[in-house]
């Protein structure tokens, strides 16, 4: 009963699930350790494509595997119907992460390798900033993994540095554009806004739009009045009011806070600013729900800059730069194909951070994999951090920008976390486990299971199904698994599966891609949680009462007149995106279970206008990681002889 | 008589000029005016690589139109005899440049495309700070370009934010150790170091070596005294000496000087930095210099960011950075082969800054673009700026690195530029061209032949014969060109031929070409200015007396006491780069023509120890542009339906 994906003209009776297998199944034979995993080869990507049906003109190689798939795509599937769309979220985690990304890699590994059912896994780029610094990679691990690990993790395919190199000329238009207001006249700007060239002088096609805007309607340069080159010079920033950031892709705790503008060249216009990490960018939250390079293109216009002493919003556009981001992001809008260590396809494409901003990955690639995998197949894609948060966004923010409607939602729970959140002994990363996690202890698992039983509550406020999937480690007891089970079922879980896939890859999610097949024939009654058009303190107090189990919210001074000020600015009818901390289910990290009876405080409401969302700071958000005295970088090597990367984990 | 390459055994039996000939004279068709060099679409980059005689596992392929060479095929070509080698340098510029790259271009596309003869270009990549700020694109121009120029101008292969990506990383992890050191006791810093992992300590690879270093001569964590634990985790770097600095590939004058650490996460440990233009990173002329990927690893180690409070240097290496910095540049030591508009190969690889760098493309595109075209052919590179500068540092610099003999030096020549040494009007970019350059005047050009009959004499100083290249502009008048060329004779050089590059592609330079050819066979005695044995400073004089004319060098105090300290350092021996500005011989920018009777001053003697050069500063520097007023990314733009750029000239 598995429909074949007939998306490729070159290859119209075979499904790419086939060809798949095969491979998989020459390497499972031989694959006894960890090691085999290391040195499994990728097939070559033109393979890859050419096996999911993908046209030759239809992607751009780079490398021998990786290769940017075109947007020329979705015109050319159009009429093609999408197949299921799963997402894979999590309950509250410990610091150490819960395995999202290997139940993700996992599960397609089973569908597409065990069950012949096409699939695809949509990844978010990682940042290399915790590549090299605490955290490591983010391929997944174990046999559950995308391959190459060390393309993955560092440029890629040149996505994120195409983000670095866009936000950064904005902010240096910014500061240049108020040094030269500062120290030219009108008519000194005029002349050199518009310059004489061969005897002629003309607007260019940015200025005109410009002009248009300022209701002013005249296209001769030398028509204007003194008073409209005044408004025209005159973009008149508040540097108090600049809220766009420079962005660096490493972490760099001492960028946290700058002055900038102390050379004598400046002229004494310094001012305090800060280095965001290049995923905080909001290029890369537009990256993440742009639809089309037009889309992009008008999205990346919009981006509020700062206000003009009158308070009027100023943007990429009043800039100039629209098009010249444009051009430096137009590579990087084509998603990056790549594979599992299985052979099935994966995309990678934007990593948007997942505080700030909502943390998902690209509407694009879900799209484009939608129509590849046909009207059977599943597009398996991951939200940050728990469902509270990164599950919340995807609903509310991705499905609204994408218009896509979910299929069912898989929760990844492990032991550990639950007994966490059952009373356990903190969780820090560095340090080793205490012995409440590596032996078992049923009261504390259920004890924990509340958070896991609210998290599914969150996940059915959406009406989607919910199969919980708990990622098995070696120290949980089969009784500890069959409890955690048992209690996510009585939850409401449509059902509840243990999973292996780190140790056995898609041989060991095989039942969770069982369960997630059959959930995906559930009814469905997808809907968000709020209208866009309720006032913004509304939406946040039914995210933060709704979602988190608040029993109200309290908006500081400052948050309040931000709201007021983006209501009156037109701004009001964004979706929210909450950054909030990924620890709790409240605002406190040490607050575990499920807290309740909380005031959420909310100290600062800012916005992403070309991303398009409002986002509340629930306490303060650090948009830039530091490096440990003992950073990843430590154990990272290049075998200059083999080429081969060492200490990437 | 022209031999062919025989580095395929795929195509054993073809030359590859015959190919490119084909596609060129179907070009040239039609050519009829300067809208067709846009229209003209490359050909797939695998199609020119297998003309090349590139096997298919030695190009990594980005995209259709670029493609990565690996460095395996110099070792598949050792036994290959060397191409001639042909540098392309310039009189003192106006600061609208005299067109070195155009030249360049113009010169391949006539060798290969109409003289039948294998050829290849090596160019820079150049920096997207000035491409969206003042000067534009870089990849010659008219007839006479790289293609896709926005290919070429923009991310090309990433190389560029690789090295931004690993100088940041090396940034970073001064400031942090900084810190870390200031706030941990020796204990807590060697806990943190050398932690206790699955109950087992131990140190990595980079510790034992530094161990090595120290003198320290044990593996066992465990057995250090008190006073070797502080000798192993205490770099103890004083802030005052960090000579490492960020980068970003923006012209951001902003941070030309700014203040880090000012958040209270630092502690209070601020202290005043600054950013430079990416291709100004050490790591851009390590890339430059290096010959191998065990060279360029060992370079990325020794390079100094700063004494310790003993006044002994600090390297990459001391802080545990080199194997994370090597994986980071992993894929950017292989050169970018792209094509000109004729469809002839180009190398596009490496473009450190001209000023505090030596303002070279890369040692090993030369090398291994001078395996392919054969014996009988000829790899045409790039050196920026004036011959007194470029051409300086590739004699002296880059070429002791490479062990390569150049066999020609191209002297290009505008008469333009002569007049203004004749004492013609200022050249100012952005302002309109004063009549005396647009109507004939043999006097000013005359009296400005000067500058070219000293940089005539500055390239025989190294024994390689130079033809000069008149680029061509159309107000030049015929007598004007013809006193140009007698008196280029007069003064020595081998040939002087007008080119018409510009506006007929290779056909305007087959004179060239044939010039080139002729004087490539000539006697050739080439030899290095200066003993690297010599001490800094009279390298240093030798330079300045016999290249730029001057009367002595003058040392400041700060100067000198920076000699004293490399020279007790051991780094005495190193070759210099002359950091002085390119509109001058001398240090006075204003001073054209041939000015005599100057000291020299040096301000500053810096290092790049990694990269191989001491840099004295000839008054200051700017290692960071700025944004103009009307910067060139106004006209930049992006058709969101054909996807194609526009204004990026």
């Amino acid at each position: 009963q598995v429909i074949c994906v007939l998306a490729s003209a070159a290859a119209p009776s075979l499904c790419w699930r086939l060809f798949v297998k095969i491979s998989w199944l020459l390497f499972v034979f031989f694959s006894s350790d960890i090691e085999i995993s290391r040195a499994q080869s990728p097939k070559a990507v033109d393979v890859l494509a050419k096996e999911i049906g993908l046209l030759t003109d239809e992607i751009e190689i780079y490398g021998q595997t990786k290769a940017k798939v075109r947007l020329s795509l979705l015109e050319r599937l159009k009429d093609q119907p999408d197949g299921k769309y799963v997402l894979v979220a999590g309950i509250t985690p410990t610091p150490l992460g819960e395995g999202k990304s290997t139940v993700t890699v996992g599960l397609v590994q089973a569908l597409t390798a065990h069950l012949n059912i096409n699939s695809f896994a949509c990844l978010r780029q990682p940042s290399q900033g915790p590549t090299f610094g605490v955290k490591g990679g983010a391929a997944g691990g174990g046999y559950a993994q995308v391959i190459p690990m060390e393309e993955f993790n560092l440029h890629l395919t040149g996505d994120i540095h195409a983000i670095t190199a866009a936000n950064n000329l904005l902010a240096a238009a910014i500061d240049a554009r108020i040094l030269h207001e500062n120290t030219q006249s009108d008519k000194s700007l005029y002349n050199r806004l518009v310059p004489v060239v061969n005897g002629m002088r003309g607007f260019s096609a940015i200025q005109l739009a410009r002009l248009r805007r300022l209701g002013i309607n005249k296209t001769d340069p030398e028509t204007l009045t003194e008073e409209e080159i005044s408004k025209f010079v005159r973009l008149d920033i508040d540097p108090s009011t600049i809220t766009w950031q420079r962005v660096v892709d490493t972490n760099d705790r001492f960028l946290r806070k700058v002055t900038v503008g102390q050379a004598n060249t400046e002229k004494g216009f310094v001012r305090q600013a800060q280095f965001d990490i290049a995923v905080a960018s909001e290029i890369m939250a537009i990256l993440a729900l742009t639809t089309s390079l037009q889309d992009m293109k008008e999205r990346l216009g919009k981006m509020v800059v700062a206000n003009d002493k009158k308070g009027e919003p100023v943007t990429a556009e009043d800039l100039g730069v629209t098009g010249a981001l444009a051009v430096l992001m137009k590579d990087a809008i084509k998603p990056t194909l790549m594979q599992t260590l299985e052979g099935t396809p994966v995309f990678v494409h934007a990593g948007p951070f997942a505080n700030i901003a909502h943390g998902n990955s690209s509407v694009l690639a879900d799209k484009i994999a939608l129509k590849l995998v046909g009207e059977k197949g599943f597009v398996v894609t991951e939200a940050g951090f728990g469902a509270d948060i990164g599950m919340e966004k995807f609903f509310n923010i991705k499905c609204r920008a994408s218009g896509l409607v979910p299929s069912v939602v898989v929760l990844v729970a492990t032991v550990r976390a639950l007994k966490m959140h059952g009373g356990g002994p903190n969780v820090t990363a560095g340090a080793p486990l205490k012995k409440e996690y590596t032996e078992e202890n049923l009261q504390l698992v259920a004890d924990g299971c509340c958070n896991l039983q609210k998290q599914i509550q969150i996940t059915q406020l959406f009406g989607v199904p919910v199969v919980v999937a708990l990622n098995v480690f070696k120290t949980d007891s089969p009784a500890e698994v069959d409890l955690v089970c048992k209690m996510a079922k009585e939850s409401g879980a449509f059902d509840a599966v243990p999973c292996n896939h780190w140790s056995a890859g898609g041989r060991g999610a095989v039942k969770l891609a069982q369960a997630v097949e059959k959930a995906a024939n559930q009814k469905n009654s997808f809907k968000y949680l709020y209208s866009l058009e309720l006032p913004i303190v509304e939406k946040i107090r039914i995210i933060a009462q709704k979602v988190y189990g608040a029993q109200d919210i309290e908006l500081s001074p400052t948050a309040q007149s931000q709201v007021d000020r983006y209501t009156q600015q037109g701004f009001g009818n964004l979706p929210i995106c909450m950054a909030k901390t990924h620890l709790s289910l409240s605002h406190q990290p040490e607050r575990k279970g499920v807290p309740t009876g909380f005031i959420l405080p909310i100290s600062d409401v800012r916005a992403s206008i070309g991303a398009g969302f409002i986002y509340p700071l629930v306490g303060t958000m650090s948009t830039m990681p530091g490096l440990p005295t003992r950073p990843c970088f430590y154990d990272i090597d290049l075998d200059p002889i083999t080429e081969q990367v060492k200490g990437l984990f």
